[in-house]
């Protein structure tokens, strides 16, 4: 069964498991106790810290273990937002970071900081110069992942990390989606990583602070892991992280041509295959083995139960598969369509037949879906528009319901006509807007729950 | 090889690795996506809660599982102080908590909050009456440990639970200890705990919180485990944990009565054994797995290499054995003898002849210490008295030193004669007194650096 969402979270890889299995016989007893059980998981974890730091490219000292990449970024932006509340309480991130930051950045928000979201291009990407203008004398730290996690777009962190050392900032690097691939390049200050994303165990991250970076953990701390990460050490996942990330590295640069030819494949058929759809992200500079497309008229849930059906587990940024009912705000941020959205992560083992099966079942799923949505896929517009009202009202109705309903109104009308639809789903805010763009008419503005859209051309 | 440090990790139960290795293959996916894996990991998420709430007693939707277990206790700490912040910053604990307890309660006080420290007996046990007075109106939160880490002693939660209630006051357990043996009985509102002490693996704690308990996470917060341990789940470990639970408390339970059997043995024969010897701890109301003493003229750091090169591995509470050089602030609360500390607790699956051959290499062991550091060991006082100084010079110098100078001196003094020892060693302020108890002599008391000493009886 083809499990294509290695961006959640991988399979446990087969050094993973194996050091794992011998680490729980060597290294169960605590690494601060000098009788010899502690001095054996002593030895393992100084060897896991430095196998994780060849791989990071960094000083052992100056990387710890969490228990799992979200602590790691909580406790990096804590740290070192601690460390330098004297220069200020100003922090800038992207929009398209991991909710661990947003929720991060939001806590601090809540005790009084200030935050700036720069924003994104239609592909995801960070530009440079939008990030150094976002910086302040007053800025405390800044934050910028390597890779987005939803759309695999590659952030430019080299040349950030340039612009906020010339201001005289922290960067973080949220690098989980990337760590698998290489070491993060450029002179960032801190480094957040989780295991699970590479194919080691759950309950392990990695935070990396450089020296002569300002940090001071504000919570409570003890004597273990630098006074960085408190509670004892899961030893046994933490050697089975760090080496499964130099094993499952390796595998990653002998495979990731593959996979970006696998990838390339989806990214040139799934618009063919199925109509209506939009591959977003960034086409060249991106991760070799994630792509995520949208298609109108569908909800992402049940596109995702009948991949689910027809077995194959990927995972979406719809708002109908977010427990808010909002769409995901990586897609938001680029302003992309968020209905009936697909990610698709590949493992590094993934069968070229298996994508290949994916593109088979695809577009029957989807068709599937929109038949029972009532979709209208029908491109020939009447030849005497049919009387048609001009105020859609869909109020109360969830993504993709709106747009749907806008589509099936809109080939009755005359060129020229401008429709009301009335949404109070968050989605439709992206979604009408997107619609427009990708059936080339005219998105003419909002007001409230009211969008107005102009009919301009014939297609619908 | 005997292991007698259970009370710092215990080995992995069989059960434990067993269901670790089965959730390995199972359990490895995101418990929050929709697909067959995700649902395959939600059901191991929610069958493990169950298991761990019928375990503890609660119902599963107030327990989480975090990190660890000092991580269940700074996140029910945190969350339990934000949620009452309009009662007040007070906090009460006990003076001989765990650490992760009073590094959450001095985070606090940095913050503003006040801290009550309630002292406890020569036993290490909390008074109700002591505990209960305080309490007021402006105490947001009161933490007791059900059971000591160091000296095993028991503490009365269940009454303290009914004082906390009197007071409208949230009792927060921390349970590390004693979870292994049995629930905690009584009516507590908040309840931390920690796998790796029950053979369960590490990267798994417990927060337990009572259904009516006023509770805000302060810092960042995802929607996993109720919004009260962020971060991916360590699942794996998590159903291992559960498992392990169940199955080791059934140990437990079945070999309770053999433990405090061998425990007791060496209650008795380690005084008669090794001279100079204090036993510390409650005698009755205690773990039945786990006994502390402490020994005159030696540092407990020599006697555990000493041991541990006989094959035997204990831990300490002596200052020599701490990386901060202070004893243990168990020992200090309870103002009894720090040097020398040994802590045993015993595996389950104890063998008597291990706990026999202990018996056997201690005295030796000790004796060697002794001779060592020229530990003066003769009973007999000169026939005259010899001149001696009346002031001894230890400045500079580390537990057992300035105990063994003050001993060496003493026999050549006459009755009546006061002697001051100097030192600047912390371990002397519990040690000097403690001394003077053990060996029927007068304490003065202290200025500064200077302790006197009266010489009331001819022993020393």
């Amino acid at each position: 069964m083809p499990y294509f969402d290695v961006a959640s979270a991988a399979p446990l890889h087969p050094v993973a498991r194996q050091a794992l299995l011998a680490a729980l016989d060597e290294g169960w007893a605590d690494p601060a106790r000098l009788y010899r059980e502690g001095r054996r998981a002593r030895l393992l974890l100084d060897a896991a810290r430095e196998t994780a730091a060849e791989a990071v490219g960094c000083r052992p000292d100056e990387l710890v273990f969490t228990p799992s990449g979200t602590r790691a970024v909580h406790a990096g932006i804590a740290g070192a937002l601690a460390g330098r509340r004297r220069v200020g309480g100003h922090v800038v991130v992207s929009a398209v970071e991991h909710s661990s930051v947003l929720h991060a950045a939001e806590a601090h928000t809540r005790t009084g900081g200030e935050v700036t979201e720069v924003g994104v291009s239609r592909t995801g990407a960070v530009e440079r110069g939008a990030f150094a203008a976002a910086l302040r004398g007053d800025t405390a730290l800044a934050a910028l992942q390597s890779a987005n996690h939803e759309v695999g777009t590659v952030q430019p962190v080299a040349e950030v990390a340039e612009a906020c050392r010339a201001a005289g900032v922290p960067l973080l690097v949220d690098a989980a989606q990337s760590l698998l691939w290489g070491p993060v390049a450029g002179d960032w200050s801190l480094l957040a990583a989780s295991a699970h994303k590479w194919g080691g165990p759950a309950g392990v991250g990695l935070l990396v602070v450089r020296k002569g970076t300002r940090f001071a953990p504000p919570g409570p701390a003890d004597e273990r892991e630098n006074g960085r990460s408190p509670g004892f050490e899961n030893l046994p996942a933490i050697v089975a992280a760090a080496a499964s990330l130099r094993a499952a590295r390796a595998d990653a640069v002998a495979r990731a041509g593959e996979l970006r030819a696998l990838t390339e494949r989806l990214r040139e058929r799934v618009p063919l295959l199925v109509p209506r759809t939009e591959v977003v992200g960034e086409p060249e500079r991106r991760l070799p083995h994630l792509l995520t497309f949208s298609c109108l008229y569908v909800d992402g849930e049940s596109v995702l139960s009948a991949l689910d059906r027809a077995g194959f587990s990927v995972s979406s940024g719809s708002s109908c598969t977010s427990s808010a009912l909002t769409p995901s705000h990586v897609l938001r941020a680029m302003g992309v369509l968020s209905e009936g959205n697909v990610r698709v992560s590949l493992p590094l083992d993934v069968r070229a037949e298996d994508v290949d099966r994916f593109l088979e079942v695809l577009p029957g799923v989807v068709a599937g879906v929109r038949e029972q949505l009532g979709a209208p896929m029908d491109e020939e517009p009447p030849a005497v528009p049919s009387p048609a009202p001009l105020v859609v009202d869909t109020l109360g109705k969830r993504c993709p319901i709106p747009v749907i309903e806008l589509a099936k109104v809109f080939p009755r009308v005359p060129v020229g006509t401008t429709v009301t639809v009335l949404s109070d789903d968050e989605a439709a805010a992206l979604d009408i807007p997107a619609w427009c763009e990708m059936r080339g008419q005219k998105y003419v503005g909002r007001e409230g729950t009211a969008y107005r859209v102009r009919k301009t051309g014939p297609g619908a």
